[in-house]
């Protein structure tokens, strides 16, 4: 059930990436061939969705750069500069962003709910306590280790960032209440969390293969991770309470947050 | 006359921008000490132009860096990766176009001209015609040199597009109307390739002193630049006849595009 919810979703998702990024046709057409790359190996609500699978496209292709964790590979291909070339991933990268603020611009929903979900989305992704800052965060965790406490703003603002602002966009899209989107902001802030945690985990435990990306790189390279400080056991227990408390926050939304409560539960069960 | 309106605009950018950014204390501080690093060796209207520089600033981080550019000085300064390390640069300018999205949600201005604004210079900073566009076919230029057509098309993308989508926000956030922002538009597109003739001469004709920036590198590295296609003289010909025609698009407003005016002729008379 949630299984089919997901493909159809994802279905929906690239048919609207197909249309919203420029063809691999259109000149320079290397750049566009480069940002198809990495976003069609995707996972997966139309033109909101598209964008935001865009924005975290961009930040895996930076991520994966060989100044930042020097990673060859993602969602099972060759990560974009292995392919293109440094120059040309550094560029897509920066082209998602600019495309995924460009579609948010043209949203089907009144302007007035547009430039919110546009600062949303920019804040969630950016340095005060979003995605950069997260990024920024876990750099200096490669020299200083962190404590439990600094992981835990690792981890929230890394990942748990633009997955809240993903959800408060969906409710500021929906025309949702200030009570209905703080009840989504406080379900991504847990699980974001809790699918970070679960992250961490699964690098130990699973084989590239599984995972589609290189297994085992957090041990390898030292770093602190919740199984690290925690232990598998104990980080899956953290993991499963904030899931937990994440649908309880979406209780008074009754039946229409079933699917998110499953797919809260699908991110903990998952193996990649 | 000029010089006053434009060194009190960049007093007036400057404050906006200083406001506008995160402090250089505010956690992670190390990437808000590189975003400002680049950002505050600036040039120069409030907030609007404070996103427009914070826009200008990640492209040129992410020119110099050693996969693209490689470009030691900036702005007379030393570049973001030669301060703070590649990884940090990436993110830096990652974090300044992230910003810029912020900043711009927030206009002063109503909700439908801001995502007006937002569409125009994500467009502007793009890959379909603007500068991300002329980045990526200014790498492959390096390849296969390219004719006069094509470098036009470059120039057009990687400096004129973002000219032009200032101009144009400029006047859709004072509200201007569909033919006014035409004439802006028409304006920006001759300045915009005049500006980055004469670019192209001063790396011929300055020292990286006067110039704040290393010169001499497109003769160094054999580029195709308007001098090499067509000579010097005929270069600033060139130039002065887009100026020409820009200011004549902007003969129906009268004194009001005075100080425009006035700066493209500055454009083509600068010396650095």
């Amino acid at each position: 059930m949630l299984k089919e919810i997901l493909e159809q979703g994802q279905r929906t998702i690239d048919a609207s990436l197909e249309r919203l990024l420029p063809a691999a046709t259109v000149r320079p057409d290397s750049i566009h061939q480069a940002m198809r790359h990495s976003v069609f190996a995707g996972e997966g609500v139309e033109e909101l969705g598209s964008a935001l699978e865009m924005l975290h496209t961009y930040s895996l292709i930076h991520d994966d750069l060989p100044a930042l964790d020097n990673d060859d590979l993602r969602r099972g291909k060759p990560t974009c500069h292995i392919v293109f070339g440094e120059a040309l991933a550094i560029l897509a990268g920066d082209a998602l962003q600019t495309q995924a603020y460009e579609v948010l611009a043209r949203l089907k929903c009144p302007a007035e709910a547009r430039v919110k979900i546009i600062e949303e989305i920019a804040r969630g992704t950016g340095t005060v306590d979003g995605m950069i800052g997260g990024q920024v965060k876990d750099l200096e965790a490669e020299r200083h280790k962190p404590d439990a406490a600094t992981l835990e703003y690792i981890h929230r603002s890394k990942t748990g960032a633009l997955i809240t602002s993903s959800l408060v966009s969906g409710g500021l899209y929906a025309n949702g209440t200030h009570a209905e989107i703080q009840r989504l902001r406080d379900f991504g802030r847990s699980i974001g969390l809790a699918f970070q945690i679960v992250d961490d985990v699964l690098d130990v435990t699973q084989s590239s293969e599984q995972l589609g990306k290189t297994a085992g790189k957090d041990t390898a390279s030292e770093k602190a991770t919740y199984p690290s400080l925690f232990g598998i056991d104990e980080s899956l227990r953290q993991a499963d309470a904030l899931v937990s408390s994440g649908c309880a926050a979406l209780d008074s939304f009754a039946q229409r947050a079933q699917t998110l409560k499953e797919l809260a539960h699908f991110l903990i069960q998952r193996k990649k």
